[in-house]
């Protein structure tokens, strides 16, 4: 391939890996993590197989990423109060996404340590961020665990009591920790 | 089968149901949840694959029974700091037994049902009920929801956070509450 092809294929690239993403979020939300195939999101992607493979290892990665992408594009308050909240009322729709994403880590310790540096790190990573500028006496650590906890316990066990009213109860007992 | 027949099997399906529970909770601690099979549990237990079969559907509620005894066994504290600390300090050596079931709840809506109503609120129905004696103005529903979720989330993404400093702090954030 001369150097003006190569240049070329990187934008169309770009757009297949974007479609890609877009076809595994779509079909996340629409049937949830165990109806979802490599199959299927290269179909609804509109490129082959291969086109996937080339740069996920398979179905889990696919949907980490799209995850991953979905989460930062929902979640983009820039104060605590509305970054909790905001997880708290997004997390319904995935729900079947993200149990799937767990309960497949638990079974697969190499993609348990992919999932949890490109996922759980990052949502944590972002939350520390508003902790430390915002209530700089807390252990910011013990916040996450806090609050992304209860979210994972309640997405994987009882998702129907997710909503505002508990993210802001969340936000109170942030608050209410003595440093 | 007469009556005295009857009588006589009683206690003896009583010893082999606790030698299947002791096997099922002894594979766990040795092998985790991933590696445990139905036929392992018969052979460790003495008795044949249709006796377990007989009382139980597969090796997924062999386990959750054999938890459940265990948890009740272990978790028997009377007053809610001590009931925290012992959730804290027993679960890293159940971390592969716990995780297993709660991703094959994630798989088996059906087992999802079970697994809640003979253990998730087991536990939430045992810290509630000392939530209530303890700290009456707390909603004991919230109380379980932070002690269970960040537990549950610490066996499934970092249970090497599990420990008694870590219940302690759990604790006070329990005390720190507004009503």
């Amino acid at each position: 391939m001369d150097e003006v092809s190569a240049k070329r294929g990187r934008p169309r690239d770009e757009r297949a890996r974007k479609a890609i993403l877009r076809a595994a979020r779509d079909l996340l939300l629409e049937d949830g993590y165990a109806a979802l195939t490599v199959e299927g999101i290269a179909r609804r992607a509109g490129v082959g197989r291969q086109t996937v493979y080339r740069w996920w290892q398979g179905k889990a990665d696919v949907a980490l990423e799209a995850m991953n992408a979905q989460a930062e594009l929902e979640i983009a308050a820039t104060d605590l109060a509305a970054f909790v909240r905001e997880t708290f009322i997004v997390a319904p729709r995935y729900v079947p996404a993200l149990s799937g994403l767990m309960a497949h880590a638990q079974l697969d310790p190499a993609f348990a340590a992919r999932f949890r540096a490109e996922f759980l790190d990052r949502r944590r990573a972002a939350l520390i961020a508003l902790v430390r500028a915002e209530l700089p006496a807390l252990d910011p650590e013990y916040a996450a665990d806090l609050v992304f906890g209860t979210l994972w316990y309640l997405v994987l066990t009882r998702p129907d009591r997710l909503d505002a009213e508990f993210a802001d109860r969340m936000y109170e007992t942030l608050h209410a920790q003595r440093p």
